[in-house]
C-alpha cells in the first residue's frame, strides 16, 4: 500500500480511517492539522498536506523537512504547495475530494477548491475526520497516556511539598515545570492552574506572585507531555479550619464525580456524564455555580474530541472501550474560591479505570 | 469609547485597527484569534470573540473567563455562542462585518456568516486583519522583545558551557529549558534545534540522543518567552578542525547575513532582503542549498508576518521603523551538516539594530 513499510500501528490507524472515507465515498481526503498527520505518520511538521487515497497517499513538505521525510515516512514525499495539490487533483477528476472543515481555514478551504475545480475533482467539507479514529487510543498510545499520568503524578507530590505558607504560586508553577523537564516530561501539557485562596474561582486562573496562607484553599490544575502524549489532573487542599460552604462545595463536588464515575462505561452518552455530575449538584442547590463542562478527551492534545457537557454539540458521543477522557466537575464562589476534582480515565471493555491513584 | 478606562497602549493598538476598518468600510469586526484578542485587550482566553465597530466592542466569553475578564477588561462583556453573535448583528443590518478569512476555520466562516444573514449584515473575508497593525511594535513590545531576547544569548551562553563530548543533544536541550525557567522565561518559544554533526544539515531537526564529538559542527536555534514575548536566535559552533567545504559553507552564510543586513532599513522590500543573502550564496555556487526564507516577523509569536522570501507573498511588504524580525540564512549539505546563522533585528528611522551582541 506504501513505498516503505509502515508501522502496524500506523497501518491499523490509516485503515481505521479509510474505512471511513469509503463510507463518505471520497476518492481523496486532505489532511493539513499537523497533529493529525503525525498520528497516521510518526512525522512532525508545522507546514504539510497529507493527501490520502483508499490505497494510497502522498506528503507533501517543504525543503526544511523534505530529507527527514523521507527517511521516516512510508508515503512518497512530494513538494509543498498548491501546484501539487492541483496535480493530484487532476487525477480525481469526476470524484469526492474531503478536506477538514473544522481545522482548514476560510482561505485555504477557497484554495483547495479552486485547486479541486482545475483538476475536475469535487471539494466536500468534513468536519474534523480524523476524530472518531483518534478517540479510540491504540496500544502505543495508552501506554503513553499512563506513562504521561505516571509522571503527572509524581510532579503533583514534589508540588505539595512546595505548599509552605509564603510561597507563591508562581514559584510552585516554576518549581513544577523544571521537576517535570527534570524527571522526563517533553514540556507541561498547558500552563499550570495554581491557585491560592480566591484565585480558585477562577477555572482559568494564572499564577501569580500571591503568598500562600494558612488559611488558603489551594487548587492545583496539571499536565505534563510524555512520548508526545498529555496528561490532565485537578486537586484541591483545603485549609485546616475550612469554612463550612467551603466544604459543602468540596463534598459536592467529589459526590458529583462519583456519580459521573458511576455510569463512566461502555454505552454511556457523554450527556449523560455531564447530567449524572449536575444532578448532584442540584440537589445540594449548587448547580448553577458550574460554569463549564465535565470533561474532554485527552490524547496527543489536553483537549480532544469529545466535549462532555449535556447540552454541547458531543452530547450524543456513546462511550467505547479505549476512549480517554477527563471527568472534572467543579464549584466556583466568585470573590471566594472553588473546588474542582479531575482524573483522567480510560475506558475499559466493563467500566473505566482512572489514570490516578492519589 | 469603551466601558472602562483601557491602557494608552490598547488605547492605540484599538485606534489603529480602526483606521483599517474605516478604509475597509466596516461596521464590525469579528475577531477570534486568542493572540489577537490579548494583543487588544490584555486578556487571555482560549476561546472568545471579540467583535469591534469603530466607536466600541463586545467581548463574548464562556463562564470559565467570565468574572477574570470583568475585571480586566475594558469592553463589555457577553456570554460566549453564536446566539450573542446574531444579536450583535442585528444591529448591522445592511451594514458590512468582516471576519479574519485567514485564521477562521471554514466550519466557523460558515456559521458566522449564517448569524449575519439572520441579521441582514453581510459578513465579508478579511485576511488577518490584525497583521498590519501587530506588525510594528510599539513601546512596551520593543521593551519586553529586547528582554526575551537579553535571556535568550544568556540561556545560549549557558548552552556553550555544555558543549562537552559525550554530552547529548537532549540533554543540552532540557538542560537549556531548565535554565530558561530559572531565570525568568514563561517557556521557550518553539523546540530548540540542537543539532551535533550531520543532524545539522535538518533545519528542523529534533534533538535526540546523538552524542558530542570533537568533531561535531553544532547547531543551535533557540528562543524563550518573557513578558509574552517571543526571541529567536541560531548560533553555529564549528570544530576545531573544520573540513574546508563547511568552512567554505559557514562563510557563505556570515556573508548573505551581512549582505541582507546592509539594506535592512525603512524603504526596503522584504524579497529584496532575500534576494540580498541568495546574491551571496549564487556567487559562491550555493544557493540551491538554501531551502527555506530568510526569516520572519517575530512578537507575540516566534513566527508572525511577514515571512521574507523573493518569491513568498510578503516580497512586498516595506520595511518600516517599529517591524521586528529575523534574518537567518542557511546552506544545507544533506547527510553531511549545515549552517544557520540568525538574529533578530528592530528597524529603526535609519537602519536597524540587532538585539544580539554575541
Amino acid at each position: 500500500m506504501r513505498s516503505k513499510p509502515s508501522s502496524p500501528t500506523h497501518e491499523a490507524r490509516l485503515k481505521r480511517l479509510v474505512l471511513g472515507m469509503k463510507r463518505r465515498a471520497l476518492a481523496a481526503l486532505v489532511i493539513e492539522d499537523p497533529v493529525d498527520i503525525f498520528y497516521l505518520t510518526g512525522f512532525h511538521a508545522s507546514l504539510a498536506t497529507l493527501i490520502l487515497t483508499p490505497s494510497s497517499g502522498k506528503l507533501f513538505v517543504d525543503g526544511r523537512y523534505r530529507q527527514k521525510a523521507t527517511e521516516v515516512v512510508a508515503f512518497p514525499i512530494g513538494e509543498y504547495g498548491l501546484k501539487a495539490v492541483e496535480s493530484f487533483f487532476a487525477r480525481l477528476s469526476g470524484k469526492k475530494v474531503g478536506f477538514d472543515s473544522g481545522k482548514s481555514s476560510y482561505e485555504r478551504a477557497l484554495a483547495l477548491r479552486r485547486c479541486a475545480r482545475q483538476g475536475g475533482a469535487l471539494l466536500v467539507p468534513i468536519s474534523e475526520p480524523l476524530k472518531r479514529v483518534r478517540v479510540i487510543k491504540d496500544g502505543p498510545e495508552v501506554a503513553a497516556l499512563k506513562k504521561s499520568a505516571k509522571l503527572n503524578q509524581k510532579a503533583y507530590e514534589h508540588v505539595l511539598t512546595l505548599l509552605k505558607p509564603g510561597v507563591t504560586e508562581r514559584e510552585v508553577a516554576r518549581s513544577l515545570e523544571i521537576f517535570a523537564l527534570e524527571n522526563g516530561a517533553e514540556k507541561l501539557s498547558f500552563d499550570p492552574i495554581i491557585a491560592f485562596g480566591k484565585g480558585s474561582a477562577l477555572p482559568h486562573y494564572s499564577p501569580g506572585d500571591v503568598k500562600l496562607k494558612a488559611s488558603d484553599i489551594i487548587l492545583i490544575d496539571m499536565g505534563v507531555m510524555v512520548d508526545q502524549y498529555a496528561s490532565d489532573m485537578t486537586r484541591v487542599v483545603l485549609p485546616k479550619k475550612c469554612p463550612p460552604e467551603m466544604q459543602k462545595i468540596y463534598d459536592t463536588v467529589i459526590g458529583a464525580y462519583e456519580a459521573a464515575a458511576a455510569i463512566c462505561r461502555p454505552g454511556t452518552k457523554m450527556g449523560a456524564l455531564d447530567r449524572a455530575a449536575r444532578g448532584v449538584m442540584k440537589k445540594a442547590g449548587l448547580e448553577k455555580l458550574f460554569i463549564h463542562g465535565l470533561g474532554h478527551g485527552v490524547g496527543l492534545e489536553v483537549h480532544e474530541f469529545p466535549r462532555i457537557k449535556f447540552d454541547g454539540i458531543d452530547r450524543n458521543v456513546i462511550l467505547e472501550p479505549g476512549m480517554v477522557l477527563t471527568i472534572e466537575p467543579g464549584l466556583y464562589l466568585p470573590g471566594k474560591g472553588g473546588v474542582r476534582y479531575e482524573n483522567t480515565v480510560i475506558v475499559t471493555p466493563r467500566g473505566h479505570t482512572n489514570l490516578y491513584t492519589c
